[in-house]
């Protein structure tokens, strides 16, 4: 029975997992908003594998545009393996890993601290390398995720993120948002039933492309990952503007693509694009909340709860937890354990 | 015939190339160099798409393991479509297209000329708006690149930040490297009759995967990028650890993963990554001048020249042109004008 899976337990969670998080993770979250403000932080560099590195994606974003500060994600190797990590000076170094327990996210931490630098960590365990390294830990509060597919602490490593940019820009409206996201992402769950009759369409999808721009670029990673994990499938994630150069030769008839398009600033873009994979005869699966863009697609995704753009990312991947699952279930996979895949991944 | 496209003598004018720039490019390039260090430099913001997209994934490795300086890949819609650009406070702001015509990547340089931080533009084009909005314009020399997939002006971006490395650690030993260099291209030129004939094997490939990490991580990009466009193949890079951390799903029986492994400090970490794929019994595709390694491959290509792995991108990108041009024509598509693409892509 799927509904006995890690899995689909731990995707049911997510509203239960975020409202916590907003209860408890306050006070960490201000005291590293503090530090951030104390400190002349010139901008942030992330260090994070797989999905948490998606999580830093989408911070790519949101501390860029609400808070000014530039984002960069830390290559690991120059500190594990060459053994010539940068000069860090003005920065903030953020680790953001579920188990903290990778050696080479572990390492960028320690030198940064090693020169002094601020460094923080977005974790779900208080007990872990990363976190006893780190100045200031953010923990997720999620519960353990057994699942071998990261789900719940996905959306609260995004939750943890937006609680942090809106603290840092001390924005009110901001703060009541995150409140009402919990309940956005129950209703958003309602689909689990529909999600699992179209996931049949895609029984024997062998690739497809995953688009997304701008604040749901880290979604469109985010998705794309979920459905290797789980499903096999050679799933490619893209910007719809980097796809432009280069990889858009690959569309044809009937080639799936799947694209975040939720209202907002990015939204006409991402209309444009659709046109586009239309012309091409592509085969559009929409993801949004406007119906003219939903009109658009082949298939429709729909979001049942309209969001502000810049928290949009933790309700549009649902859909997309959801169709990853539902597919690897109409394969026949095990949602929790992927061949050849464990919960820790330890790479230097 | 394949010899009188473009794209095939494109490939074949890379040593001259490089030796023009190499002869052409110091001045400016010194230029630039006195004035980072003159400015109290913390970070490089890196704005670019595609290909030059790729040049700044080795930059990314290169400033930072011999120069120490962090570096950002920009993300172009915070300028452009959301207009909140972040703080450019103490960055280098280096826009790299061949084109200079991409109005997001001219945007981002607009902006922080506007934020009064030092500007540059690695280009083809001198009298393109790219050239004109940055402070300090390093020529790539490199005449006029007629086929759309880019391969001269990707060799010699990756030469121009080079030269800029070596330049700003005074290096002597690293700028004499760099002279050798276009005849380790030259020589890896004479494998392009052996990879005509090995291309047949993949006639009928429609999935792969790219695996480089460290320096060679742009190499990973740069071809799977090639293929996308040239073979239409659905090419996906990663890094070895990226790849462990969910994507390793994906391997099976057969599953073709082209792997770049030449000599230096991540040799070892790419040997067993290899290793793992045998074990997997995916078709390893070995790019390396080391003859145990190539061993460990089903396929091999050589590295015909041994270099220095810093520098390695440059000769090691070459087998891998020569494989996606051969691979077009087996399939008997144009090199020179694959569908969908125009040579200069416009985006926002």
């Amino acid at each position: 029975m799927l509904e006995n899976s890690h899995l689909y337990r731990e995707i049911h969670e997510q509203p239960q997992v975020l409202a916590d998080l907003l209860e408890r993770a306050r006070p960490a979250i201000q005291g590293l908003a503090r530090e951030i403000q104390r400190r002349q932080i010139r901008y942030v560099m992330i260090a994070a594998r797989g999905t948490s590195d998606n999580a830093g994606r989408y911070a790519n974003y949101l501390l860029g545009a609400v808070n000014g500060l530039p984002v960069a994600l830390a290559t690991p190797s120059l500190y594990t393996i060459y053994r010539r990590p940068p000069r860090l000076t003005d920065a903030l170094v953020l680790g953001i890993s579920q188990s903290g327990k990778s050696p080479d996210i572990v390492s960028v931490v320690a030198e940064a601290r090693r020169q002094g630098v601020l460094t923080a960590a977005i974790t779900n365990e208080g007990a872990s390398d990363l976190a006893q390294e780190a100045d200031h830990v953010i923990l997720l509060h999620a519960g353990e995720e057994r699942s071998i597919a990261a789900t719940k602490t996905y959306t609260s490593q995004l939750m943890a993120l937006a609680l942090l940019s809106a603290t840092l820009a001390d924005d009110a409206e901001m703060l009541a948002t995150l409140e009402q996201v919990p309940d956005a992402v129950a209703n958003q769950l309602t689909l689990n039933e529909q999600i699992g009759v179209l996931a049949q369409r895609y029984r024997y999808m062998r690739d497809c492309v995953v688009i997304g721009r701008g604040y749901n670029y880290a979604s469109a990673f985010e998705l794309a990952l979920k459905l290797k994990e789980l499903t096999y499938t050679i799933a490619e994630p893209y910007s719809s503007a980097d796809f432009l150069h280069g990889p858009l030769a690959l569309i044809e008839y009937g080639f799936p693509a799947i694209v975040f398009a939720p209202t907002g600033i990015m939204l006409p873009e991402m209309q444009s694009f659709i046109s586009l994979l239309r012309q091409r005869e592509a085969e559009a699966i929409v993801i949004s909340d406007d119906p003219a863009t939903l009109a658009m697609g082949r298939i429709q995704l729909p979001l049942t709860t309209p969001v502000p753009e810049w928290i949009s990312p933790i309700t549009a991947i649902v859909p997309g937890q959801l169709l990853a699952m539902h597919l690897a279930h109409a394969r026949d996979y095990d949602p929790d354990h992927p061949r050849g895949l464990r919960k820790v991944t330890e790479t230097r």
